[in-house]
């Protein structure tokens, strides 16, 4: 027993497949579409239809890329001799916006988790092993999560390197920049106590 | 300098016209769709093509219908004699969901607001008083919201409606259920005072 027509109740129902999208507010955004943005939904329809037509999976980053545009397989980025290992794009998406970093990269698209299991084929690292072996990478860079997983992804990473002589980095983790150490929790403290520098 | 490819940040961009979505939450959205959920992503665009072309405006409700189905001009529905007035269709939806009404609605899109130019004509009320004036309506129910516009609105639809011989209601308010007086708002509070009734 619902006030919807057909077409409404599913848009509805589409709107609310996206990540963090309720029932209300599924019904808010339908409502506010058709009443005062119908233009904004034929936008919406056109860059998803673009977006699934137009968007692959890099064969070489394993990052979200457009054939013609890939702009993470340049010369350029390929010159400076660095990988960078990240587990999902959104963390290359941070990585580029915040950092100088204009590097390679690869994209995991997750993390070991032998009990889900996802292991070495599910992430890539066959072809990963490729293209640390062909001579092009002086440094590997991880940039996996600091969680118990993302630690092991990282350390298993860091042998696949290590035996084909490349040079490994971890990225810093430690106590947030502007954060007080009051209010970071434990963890994070030991693992940026232990890991203190010499200034 | 965005690390986004082209139709990835159309994506983005198009998702943010939804209402409450900021650049971030438009990030993971699209991000999820591509890599988790590209069933979602087809069915949304096509739920989004379906509604603009399915979707209309019921010229005699003026709530979104689509001809073939209109739920809310039906013969039964007009058969109670009640016509029920409010702003949007959120509204519509939100009465038909909580109340046992089953009668017959009459959309505004707004309220009487002359600083912002809207007057009578933009809220249909021409439609309405000829809805009035065919001897179909026995009970004029007005739920506008109880806001300043919304009462100057109720007052006016209410003129509208005694100039005709029907017979006028206006939703209760006061008190919500399960409210606790210490903390309802004073205007409600003596809303709600002026408006005891005998028990
Ligand atoms: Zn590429
Ligand atoms: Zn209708």
């Amino acid at each position: 027993m619902t006030a919807y027509s057909p077409r409404l109740g599913r848009l509805i129902e589409a709107l609310r497949r996206l990540p963090g999208v309720g029932p209300k507010s599924a019904q808010r955004m339908a409502l506010h579409l058709l009443q005062r943005d119908r233009e904004g939904a034929e936008y919406l329809a056109r860059a998803l239809g673009e977006a699934l037509s137009g968007i692959e999976r890099c064969p070489r980053t394993r990052m979200f890329c457009e054939p013609a545009h890939c702009g993470f397989c340049s010369a350029s980025r390929a010159k400076a001799g660095q990988l960078c290992v990240v587990e999902n794009p959104a963390d290359l998406i941070a990585i580029e916006n915040s950092t100088p970093y204009r590097g390679r990269y690869f994209v995991l698209g997750g993390r070991l988790s032998p009990l889900d299991g996802i292991g070495p084929e599910a992430l890539g690292l066959d072809l990963l092993a490729e293209q640390l072996a062909d001579g092009t990478v002086q440094e590997l860079i991880i940039a996996t999560n600091p969680t118990v997983e993302g630690e092991a992804t990282a350390h298993y990473i860091a042998e696949l390197a290590r035996a084909r002589n490349v040079k490994v980095t971890r990225i810093a983790h430690g106590v947030p920049m502007g954060g007080e150490l009051e209010y970071v929790d434990g963890g994070t403290l030991s693992h940026a106590f232990a890991g203190r520098q010499l200034l």
